[in-house]
């Protein structure tokens, strides 16, 4: 993937397509070689710093577990044919099982079996990270045709003290408040949700350094859960302190929908950005609560935490039919789908950069008409470009900021950048000065 | 009535209904030997204390009445025949009616009576308490059916001073702030308004002193109006002092409707619990205004006073056809109407004692897991009890107390005290300690 | 126009009439004599004080253009024929137009004419005061049938530095904050906006004139925009110290609608008074936003000017058909259009007057009975004036006005300004003192 100038992000789905093609077969997981062959790939795009936190360390209440290596596994028949194969698909087993050799009856072997009897197609995706356990995964038609008789199953993996993974990435900005943006790698070959998500992120982090920005970003590729609370405990304090919005990127390839999740508190400024783009773009957007909540918001927004982190998503985990099965495969993604979403996460970003509080300058309406700014023959019909002018100077009162005088005027918010632009080179509005909110 | 055990309570309603049915001949009133007889028979049942302040004292912008003495009251025809008569209800004489004993014509007689055109059948409610007045009630058709001639009026009553009679009961509890219970005992035989009150206020005095509680109770057995003045006037600063919420006890007998009427500040604690209550277990239950009022909240919220003080009712004063008419009778109350009020009211105490505000111990979520708390297979699906607790950390944020948190994640209120309960065994919150608020 | 007594006022709308049709054919525009001589018709009915600043002066971000006189301007045909003329109707010609005397082809003058293709029997308004221009403005029905030929265009006007001319008026009354009234002297003849706002201010001002007031009134007829700002310009610290409320009067002749359109702040005094009033009277009446202003409160509502400053209209500007066209006559506005907004004015200022934030001088309710103002016998049927003196000492808090108070009990706030002396008279409420607001 590369790109270089920023117009070439007008077609950066199809790169992303074909990064999402290339990283869809590896076998990942919360741990292990799956997440370091992801994050190399990566590497080759964008300068992402690898960290390992060893298994057994304390991360608040949780322990990171051992490492987990599979190399193989599947199920034979009497006639030793692999009628369930880790190498069609790595669904095929269940999330770190431990490794296992045994012959046994059909009877025995079923409880060990994950299927969908309502989606008889798919297989299904099933972990047990904290609970020692073996499984295979398969659809309920395959489970259906295996008949009475003798079975060999064969997992071969291991568990064993090793690390967690995971990438970090700081774009220095000029300002030390920082925008905070995460993702997750633990999935094996799933595309919506989860290989979207890196992708993207890693396109929105080639926009971030594509040109100097106000704000420090600080992006993450972390396994699920483990990952973030990892993360949080050793940056909670620089966190707290610097992240003024964040976003948690996730379902972000498929083209049926656009999504949005709050953040816990529903009104800091990654919410305030994710809402004003959605409405202005795409009205259609299904809003969520909280409470729908799924992903890393549930450790970044909780309780003494607090981080203004909220989800634009494309279709939403849990909301579609094939989440977390392998229909969730190449085919549900496509480049626009990914062009969508981070087309609508880059004027989030946009917007939090180009988010200011400006105060009018002038007591009184200034003199439009001597600056061009107005129509200088008065007749009976009102202008509409001048009063847009007189609009957003008489709301740039020191109090509300872009995103605040867009919704009271009712201009998409985008247009009111260059507004601004204009308006402050004509001296007619000042940038409040206001100290750093945090830090 | 007797009732020993926590579980009795579960058939508390016909215990109350034969209370009520003991107290309903009983000629109460403002004052005198009704409301002395009323308060004996509810020692019975209760330790309560009496008080009994002199006529003529004085209370806040009011003086107590003399005290009212009815012995008998009649109407004798041409023919000695007793048309109206005391003894056959108390309701036919008007409250506080000097006495008299005169011979004259219907006429004469006419503007001394009282009956309702529209409820033919009904005697009406009718006092007389700070203006000196005789008066008889009778139903329109006995009015109808009287014949010219001349008519023997007697009342034979004495207003003397006298005192002011109420009961009050204190049951202390861990803390010194209290909750407020307060009912009347001044009208005669009516039983939805009135009896109701005091036999459901005296079943949940029982319920309260049952078992310890964390908040101290007073209760009080008052007449109307002046009653409840009377007890401001000597109790004031202890009240605003320590009342944390508290309920006026009326109309609580029939099986009809339940009712809510705020404080007049409407988002106290007794509010909040009332309607929390009320919600989750009678959704269908009507909503008044603070502007129909028409108890003794118009004294215990007046400015200056504002006493934390809703009502939760069956059937509203005012808002029921029989309603201060001699239909307003035993068969018009039930056991099971007593019941559910007794219930809801019993179910609002029982949240005041419980709500807490608590505090997740936890950055990031806990791991519930280990815990057995969630299911340690991941599947697509989620598990609804675990997302109760995790919904329930999410908010136990140190702001939110547990009518806030059951509010938001959507869960009847009840269901969270054994969760919290679980949680802070587990050691995953605490209750966050905060100064006394009032005391 | 001449009132002596308050009782005149309720013809005030046939004065208010001749004096418009008075008034209507002076030649009018934003400075020159058009302008002293309106002024001084009003000096007859009240005694304003005429300032002049000249020329060139600073007013925050503008100038104040030259004065412009005209004598006489019109269009002469081939046959030396007024095909256009000034003295029909000094709509004619482009106000601030500069001399010119040509002879020109219609094609050279069609770019100098304005007329409406779809009323095209009306002559439109049009202005060039920051452009030197100059213009005819004639019907589409005039303009078509203009043949061929070459014209002579006269139009004997000159801009030389002079004065802008404004009228203002000061009435004391006991407290030295402010009422602030402004209204517009600048349109040539047009009856609704903008006659009637002059001739309704001087009624207004009238009328404040003929008692004592708790406030002091501040009263100005100036030309719009340029003249408010020359008005802030030059009392801009004491508006700011001493106004409370404040309407922009404009608009207010003709009787099809009632409308509002609020300040900037949206819920200053002079909003609420102005909603309370028309909820009362008109609830019919159309409410606008900020967004759909256009005249002067533009200025004083500007940020960092922010003067409470609201408009109470008949049909707005821009949103009647006749607006800023010769079809804004004198058929357009009658008395009684003239009278209706007088009325809603003078309501507004006189709850403004009458708003007081009272306190309930007891604890508990008051015994009504003894003063006569409640019924002394007992009975089921609650007593609507009782309940309205109770309903007002309920939320005599001390904390809301009589605004708060009449919109939370649902009685008309005028019904509350002989309950609040009742009351205050029998010492059951007392005024709030508070340090006054501003200064």
């Amino acid at each position: 993937m590369s790109v270089t100038a920023e117009s070439d992000f007008a077609n950066a789905g199809q790169k992303m397509y074909e990064l999402l093609t290339e990283l869809f077969p590896i076998a990942r997981s919360l741990t292990g070689d799956g997440v370091r062959q992801t994050l190399q790939i990566l590497q080759r795009s964008i300068p992402l710093t690898v960290h390992e936190v060893p298994s057994g360390s304390r991360v608040f209440d949780w322990t990171i577990p051992d490492e987990w290596s599979i190399r193989d596994a599947y199920i034979l028949d009497e006639h030793d044919r692999r009628v369930v194969d880790f190498r069609d698909n790595n669904l095929h087993v269940v999330g770190y099982s431990v490794p296992v050799d045994r012959v046994m009856s059909l009877e025995e072997l079923q409880p060990h079996l994950h299927s969908l009897e309502d989606q008889p197609d798919a297989i299904p995706y099933v972990t047990s990270y904290y609970s020692k356990r073996w499984g295979f995964c398969l659809t309920h038609r395959q489970r259906q045709s295996l008949r009475e008789g003798q079975y060999r199953v064969v997992i071969d993996s291991d568990l064993r003290p090793g690390f967690l993974t995971y990438g970090e990435l700081l774009i220095p900005g000029t300002t030390r408040e920082e925008v905070f943006i995460s993702t997750y790698i633990c999935h094996p070959s799933m595309a919506n949700n989860e290989l979207s998500g890196p992708v993207v992120t890693t396109m929105l982090s080639r926009w971030i350094a594509s040109r100097p920005r106000r704000y420090s970003y600080r992006i993450v590729f972390i396994p699920e859960t483990i990952g973030s609370l990892t993360y949080l405990s050793r940056h909670l304090d620089e966190l707290k302190r610097n992240v003024i919005a964040g976003f948690n990127v996730t379902c972000v390839g498929d083209d049926r929908a656009y999504s949005y999740l709050p953040s816990r508190a529903g009104d800091t400024l990654a919410d305030r950005a994710a809402l004003a783009v959605l409405r202005d773009n795409h009205p259609e957007f299904i809003r969520y609560s909280y409470l729908d909540r799924g992903s890393d918001e549930r450790q970044y927004c909780s309780p003494g935490v607090d981080l203004p982190v909220a989800s634009v998503m494309r279709s939403k985990y849990r909301e579609y039919r094939e989440y977390h099965t392998s229909l969730d495969d190449l085919s549900l993604v496509s480049s626009a789908g990914l062009q969508g979403a981070f087309t609508v996460l880059h004027e989030c970003l946009e917007l939090i950069e180009e988010n200011r509080i400006y105060l009018s300058t002038n007591q009184g309406e200034p003199q439009l008409g001597r600056r061009g700014l107005y129509p200088n023959l008065g007749t009976k019909n009102p202008h509409r470009q001048a009063n847009e002018i007189l609009d957003f100077l008489a709301y740039a009162d020191g109090s509300n900021d872009l995103i605040d005088i867009s919704s009271i005027i009712g201009v998409p918010v985008w247009r009111l950048y260059s507004l601004a632009q204009t308006l402050e080179a004509e001296g007619l509005i000042k940038e409040r000065q206001t100290p750093e909110i945090r830090g």
